[in-house]
């Protein structure tokens, strides 16, 4: 029987993982649970900014080049916006402006964002189930020394310049999981961790309802966002270093500790595999930075092999 | 010393000539006043066809083969929309749709329309005063056998094919005039009724508060929309023939009988002339139909001519 996988996903570096699944997995067996702490509301749309890129991405749509945005992506309606002396500091491209006033319209209408989120994929033929963790607003907050920022104005606005001194998600505690996400999680054979943000994109979502407990039962590959030290596109080493831990596959891994079987990290990374299977996992390591899509199958290949042989019985 | 002109518009049309009057005044002695009774709200974005049509005209942004809409106009978002089945009924350009996102936003924190439209205005550098009708939300109704249907329903989604039994402004009874309204108009030499929708477009701006006695006291001259018996663009000609009027120069004089000392109408409409004097007001006939911004320039120049030589003593 086909392996039923759940991967956990925020931004362009989960989406590319999550694609690359999608591409080897046999239909229907691939659901992604998308991080939807970063969404905010702007100009009066809805923005579901990760659910967004991993629903661009495995439409095929997703810019080439950004990993975020679409393909073809125009900048008009901005232009108006910057000249007018508007709020243009969020790169709201005129393509993906057209889905925030479908998905705004909608949600106005009573709809929720994983119905709406389901009915793009429909319209965009995508055969993967793609679930935001919740339906309920969850809002990532960064603790700084200026004051708690929304995630959206410490990543786009501030650059990522305040030091950070934690997190909290506002909402969390009431939020439930969206419909079939518990039930997915139940269900699958492997969870995977894409390599995506674990403070901000990662945590969230194991932070909502049962989420954690679920996972927890299951078998679950990590794959790290930190290549050297450094992370590919979003802030996590800058968040680590903030925080005061080396950024590191390592600290990626005593991250999630409890919760992982078996952690796949980068080649250049290879030293640290001694350290991380001393934390009670696996390794397997590789080139994990995903250039092209090939790159994305190769790796997602490559992490359900090792899972096959490791860390599934 | 300059003569003063308040002029009264609605889209395309009244837009034209009012960009006209803008280049042959002296700065500072033009204020148009916009119909809103067309603003609706769509896809939650607040949007004010009229005020928007006026405004690109003057900045030299419109569209110069539609009239309204912006010149190099690109239609991104309403592909997305379409392809996700979502509402596309409106020709919403991105250009465009950059200037109604800059407007519901500042709406949503408090600004007036005026307030928005005055700060447009000095962001594109246009020199005439643009003051929409009222601050207040008025929504044209047509009264149709299908029931009433608000004015851009009636016009864009249904193509203007129910017919027209009246008309009500939804509002109106409350609405105040936009401030400056009634001081533009008192400090008037002149007060312009634009080539626009009798009914729907310059009805409105009438019916505002106590802008029709203030009218009633300047001299007048009309502009007719209607050309043998046909309207260049939009519904009036339409709406007069559901309302059993001949659609005719004659029938848009005897609509404004009360308010106009002087008309101008097309040399094709020459023979109405006499009819028209019989109604007690001067009249122009020369070619009135604006195909390029020198027809502009030169219907102005002949409207104040006529002005005054025969209405202004």
């Amino acid at each position: 029987m086909a392996i039923t996988v759940v991967a956990l996903a925020g931004g362009v570096g989960g989406a590319k993982l999550a694609h690359g699944l999608a591409e080897i997995l046999a239909p229907g067996s691939l659901t992604v649970i998308v991080n939807t702490g970063d969404d905010f509301r702007h100009l009066g749309l809805f923005i579901s900014t990760d659910v967004d890129t991993v629903t661009y991405t495995l439409a095929g749509r997703a810019h080439p080049k950004h990993g975020w945005g679409r393909a073809g992506e125009t900048w008009q309606a901005l232009s108006t916006l910057t000249e007018l002396g508007g709020p243009d500091w969020f790169q709201l491209g005129d393509l993906d402006l057209g889905l925030h006033l479908y998905r705004t319209a909608r949600m106005e209408a009573g709809a929720t964002l994983s119905d709406i989120t389901t009915d793009i994929c429909t319209a965009w033929n995508i055969q993967t189930t793609i679930l935001p963790m919740t339906d309920s607003p969850v809002r990532t907050i960064v603790e700084t020394p200026e004051g708690d920022l929304p995630f959206q104005k410490y990543f786009v606005a501030k650059r990522c310049e305040p030091t950070v001194k934690g997190f909290h998600f506002q909402g969390i505690e009431t939020a439930a999981p969206a419909p079939g996400v518990l039930k997915a999680i139940d269900a699958a054979d492997l969870v995977v961790f894409c390599p995506s943000n674990p403070w901000v994109s990662i945590d969230p979502i194991l932070a909502i309802g049962e989420v954690r407990s679920r996972v927890h039962r299951k078998p679950v590959v990590g794959v790290s966002p930190i290549i050297a030290g450094k992370t590919v596109k979003g802030p996590a080493a800058r968040m680590y270093a903030d925080l005061g831990i080396q950024p590191s596959a390592l600290a990626v891994a005593a991250h999630y500790e409890d919760l992982l079987k078996g952690f796949v990290l980068d080649e250049e990374d290879a030293s640290l595999s001694r350290e991380i299977n001393q934390l009670g996992m696996q390794t397997f390591t590789t080139d994990t930075l995903m250039r092209t899509e090939k790159d994305r199958v190769r790796l997602a290949n490559e992490v359900m092999a090792f899972a096959r042989a490791e860390v599934l019985e």
